[in-house]
Formats: structure tokens, C-alpha cells, sequence
């Protein structure tokens, strides 16, 4: 018998989770059935997408339901395995949860090579994110060379990968991020062309000035004003790219709007939402060619690595809203 | 010398313009120059499109200046003529302004053909609104047959014609209007599947009711809630086409936009603007094809004719921002 420390979702947060969200609770895990795994989680990931599970409302997936252990993406060991294609010792990726162990059937586990990347990679560059920053940038934004890509969140996990993709690309690309330190990491780190710290400039003046012809994609993570600052300076037949609005996720009313949205109309462009689990058939394609770029050094995978296990979920998945974390923010076991 | 009375712009409105806002002056008109027409204007169009061209920002064209005759598209007889493309006495189509008559070098001035239609249905139909519903649903919207196709101000010159494309490619179509008459006339004359009064009904909750499995393609015209209310009604794969927002052009500030645009990423849609001058290449095309659906009965024209001549068109003007017409709003000179 395992034991197991797990975060179940106690109540539904109104605004920023604390410490009533959240529930930490022991359980002993039953023998492997056959054709299943016992895991051991190493890395967990936190995502701002977490915030909106917390929602009893109708979404892409649906919402973690009280009482549950929280769902997250995890880099795992396999520890037990009456499973064909898992053997002890495999290092696997998976939806295990906020937990310490997990019993799996396998379904939507694959299997992680740590030659090319660690851990954390994997759940950054290699993982979610990196998929996201991937076909949203090619296939949603469709970037062409020469373009001016302007990305917001830029050192997070998405939009650090969506900025140095776009590099790798030829594009021009200027990131938006909370700080100056961060947006140092973007230009002197990174490769971006220039950064615009919100916290301290004029977004939509800035953004007039590093790109007097305008946006051709903007990659949004984070909606609000930043969004309406990109929207005023577009460039005929722009792609806004919807991937995220943290900056509304703990709100507890629908707050308004893009103002300048008609922008699209002037502009002749486009604002297009995307989920990328739509491209899971092409992940493969996509972790192939990051992970070239990461062997060359063309991209550099950022991890924010909070040590302390699953007891301190909570207060760690609260930096992603409070811009406490630089590149892709995940728990270690 | 022909003398000609024509409607200046006086002052900037702030909100709905008013009588401060035009100036109706009298001027003699030169003797032609070589190869230029001199028009009698017939028909004048009156566009929600004006309103924006009275502001002072930068837009999809330069705004009316201060003074200057009053942009419109006009439907006009060639009175004179040194040009040698038009013929005294063609009824032809250009931007003559708000105007009785008008001296022009031919540019952008086409024949039109009184046989296909009367001069108002090619201020509607056959002109700007009929090239606007025709591109704007089947190229920026790509409806495919089956599908279901909202339209707002679907009485109106733009949206009667939509959903009434719509109808003939096959499409279940719903028209939002204000009122129980212009609600009669979508399902009763113009073969809308439905229609939703939005004064007097929840337009979100009837949409639900009317289309259970989500919208395919909102086109709007009018932008606030009722752009909201559609929002929360997408189907994947939705695309929202941009053609107007009628509820905010008096509006003397930028208001909140649509605080559920990130449906747009729950249903993986698109929001699009287009603008009808883009498509100017193909006109042709579309003519020849609206042209056919009126012969047929397939398509209705609907024009709101309104007598009285230059004075009367500021107050004619603002029958578009009140709800006043049905169908495309003209005045007869």
C-alpha cells in the first residue's frame, strides 16, 4: 500500500485562491488492477489555465469538481507498473494530479526522454506551453518572416518560447512584461528585439514607437489594457492571437471588454481563439523541432522550480497572478 | 452655370449630430473642364458609416473635413459631359457627396443599369450594403450550407441582404431587430428562419433557445450587448464577422467592448473586420449574382425612400441611429 499526500479542491474560490480552496488530505492508494502504473510525481505543473477549472462553468475542459484531487500535469516515475508499455523506471508525463503518487491506466501518459531534455523541460519548452506558444504562433498567428510578432506575459511560460520562436523565424519581436528585471532577461537573455515594462510605461505608446508600422501578430496571454494598447496599433491584415487573459482570471465579475476592438475593422484583422489540444496529433512535430532548437541553442527553456512538495500548491500557483514567477513555474516533489 | 445646393460639414458632432453639425450652402458650379461630367443627383445613400466619417481619427478613410461637402454615394444622372466614358444622360453611381448636382472627373463613377433595378436598390442591393452582406458572408465568413448565421440589425440595408444570401446558400438564419414590425417583415418577407425582437426579448436566452447547438456565424452590425449575447453562443469553429458597431458610433467616448470575447477561445472562433473597398475587384461578381437573385424573387430589396431633397438629410441621417428605417435608408433629391 502507498500512501499518498494529494490538494483536493475544498471550495471554489471567489477571486484569488487561498488557503479555503484548498485541502490537503493522506490517502492510501489500492493494489494495480491490471494494465495500469503507479507513479511517483517528480515535477508538477502550474498553469494560469488552473485558475479557470476552478469555474462551475462551461469551458473547454470541465471544471475540477469539489472534492477532487486539483488537476495538473506532472513529470512522474513509473514505480509499479501491470501496464505493456510502461516499465519501472520510466520517466512518463502525465495528468496525475496535485499528488505525490497516482494510479494510471496509461490513457494520455507518454513516456519523457531526459537525454534531451530535464524534468521540468518537459513540462515547460517540451510541454504544454512550448505546444501552445508552437501552433499558436505558426498555425493560429500564421507568422511570416519579416513580421512584427508583439507578445505579452514575454517571460513567462508561453510567451518567452512564443518570442524566441518568432526570433528563430525572423521576426521582429518586442515583449511585454511586469518589471525590469524581466524584461532585461528578454533583450539580454532571450534575443527579443525590445521589451516594454507595463508596470512602468506607456503599453500603448511604447508599442507606437518600437513598431511605427504597426503589429502584424499580437500574442495575447494576458487581455485587459496591455490588449486594448495592442489593438490601438495594428497593421493591416493583423492576427491577434487569444491564448490567455490572466489578467482577468481571478476577477469575480466578467470584467469589460476590449475597447478598441473594432480595431479589427479598420486593420482588416483578425482576433482568433485557440485551444491547443486541438493539435495533439502534431505535438510530435512540434516537440521534435524545439527540441533542435534547444540542442543549438536557438531557444532557451526558462523553469521556475518552487521545491517543497504538493503542501505548498496553493501558495505557488498564487505567483503565476501576482507575476511572481519568470519562465514556466513548477512544483517539485 | 448651374447653382446647386449641398450639406457642409459645419462642426464635429459630439454624440448624435444635430442641426449645429451641418451647413447647407449654395454654390454656382464652374463650367466643365475636358473630361469631366457634370451630375443631377437622384438618390442620395445614407450609411451608419457616416457617423464615423465625422470624427477627426484615423480610420479606413481620411474624415469629411471641416466645411467640405458632406461624403456620400450617390445615385446620379450625367447632365453634361466632357468625359469619354459617359454619355449625357447615363444614371451612374459615385461619391457626389450630399449634393444636387456635382461636377466629377469620373473616377470611381460607374453606369448603372435602370433595367436591372431602380436607382435606390443600387444604393442597396446592388451597391454598397449588397457588396458588404455578399463579401462579408461568404468570403470573410466562408459559410458553408447547413450552417446558422445570426445577423443584427437585420432589417437594415446590410442585414436584410445578408440573411437573406444566407437563406439561398442553405443556412438556418436568425435576424435580431428592434421592434415586433421589422421582426415580421425578416420571417414573413424576407424568409428568415427567425427573429428576435431586441427590445422586447432576452436576446442571449433566445438565441440559446433558437440555435441549442451554438451560432456558426455572427455577423454584426451593431456591437454592445447584443454582440455579447452572441458571444455566449458560438459553436467551434465559430466566425464572427465585423461589419458595424451602430450601437457606439454616437458615443462620445470608447466603450467597454464585448466582455465575453474569450468565448472566442473556449469555442476556438474568430472575430474578423473587413471592409467592403477591398473587394472592389469584385464587384462584378457580386452584382451579376444579387442581380440574378432579384431577378429570381430569391432576394428582396428593401429601401426606405425619404423625399425632400439636401435639407433634409441631417434629420434623414439620424433615422439610422434611432431605429427609424427599414432596409436601406435613401434620400430622393
Amino acid at each position: 500500500m502507498t500512501k499518498t499526500q494529494q490538494v483536493r479542491l475544498a471550495q471554489r474560490p471567489a477571486g484569488l485562491p487561498d488557503a479555503d480552496t484548498w485541502n490537503l488530505t493522506t490517502e492510501e492508494l489500492p493494489a494495480l488492477s491490471t494494465g495500469q502504473i503507479l507513479v511517483k510525481v517528480d515535477f508538477i505543473s502550474l498553469d494560469p489555465a488552473m485558475r479557470g477549472w476552478l469555474n462551475d462553468v462551461r469551458s473547454y475542459v470541465p471544471p475540477v469538481g469539489l472534492g477532487e484531487v486539483m488537476r495538473a500535469l506532472d513529470i512522474a516515475t513509473v514505480v509499479e507498473s501491470t501496464h505493456p508499455d510502461f516499465a519501472v523506471g520510466d520517466t512518463v508525463s502525465g495528468t496525475f494530479g496535485v499528488a505525490e503518487y497516482a494510479i494510471s491506466d496509461g490513457k494520455g501518459v507518454s513516456r519523457v526522454d531526459l537525454s534531451v531534455a530535464p524534468g521540468p523541460t518537459w513540462l515547460g519548452a517540451l510541454g504544454m506551453p512550448g505546444m501552445t506558444a508552437y501552433f499558436g504562433l505558426l498555425e493560429v498567428g500564421k507568422l511570416q518572416p519579416g513580421e512584427t510578432v508583439v507578445v505579452s506575459a514575454a517571460a513567462g511560460a508561453v510567451g518567452s518560447v512564443v518570442g524566441q520562436i518568432a526570433k528563430a523565424k525572423g521576426a521582429n519581436v518586442i515583449g511585454i512584461a511586469g518589471g525590469p528585471e524581466k524584461c532585461r532577461l528578454l533583450t539580454e537573455e532571450l534575443g527579443f528585439d525590445a521589451a516594454i515594462d507595463y508596470r512602468n510605461e506607456d503599453v500603448l505608446r511604447r508599442i507606437r514607437e518600437l513598431a511605427p508600422k504597426g503589429i502584424d501578430i499580437y500574442f495575447d496571454n494576458v487581455g485587459g489594457e496591455i490588449l486594448d494598447a495592442a489593438l490601438a496599433n495594428l497593421r493591416r491584415g493583423a492576427r491577434v492571437v487569444l491564448c490567455g487573459a490572466i489578467s482577468a482570471y481571478n476577477d469575480e465579475k466578467l470584467q469589460p471588454g476590449p475597447s478598441r476592438y473594432m480595431s479589427l475593422l479598420v486593420f482588416r484583422a483578425s482576433m482568433t481563439g485557440f485551444v491547443v489540444f486541438d493539435y495533439a496529433d502534431r505535438y510530435g512535430e512540434a516537440v521534435d523541432q524545439t527540441g533542435r532548437w534547444l540542442a543549438e541553442g536557438t531557444l532557451k527553456s526558462r523553469e521556475h522550480v518552487v521545491e517543497g512538495g504538493v503542501a505548498r500548491f496553493g501558495e505557488t500557483l498564487n505567483l503565476l497572478f501576482t507575476g511572481g514567477n519568470t519562465g514556466k513555474l513548477v512544483l517539485a516533489i
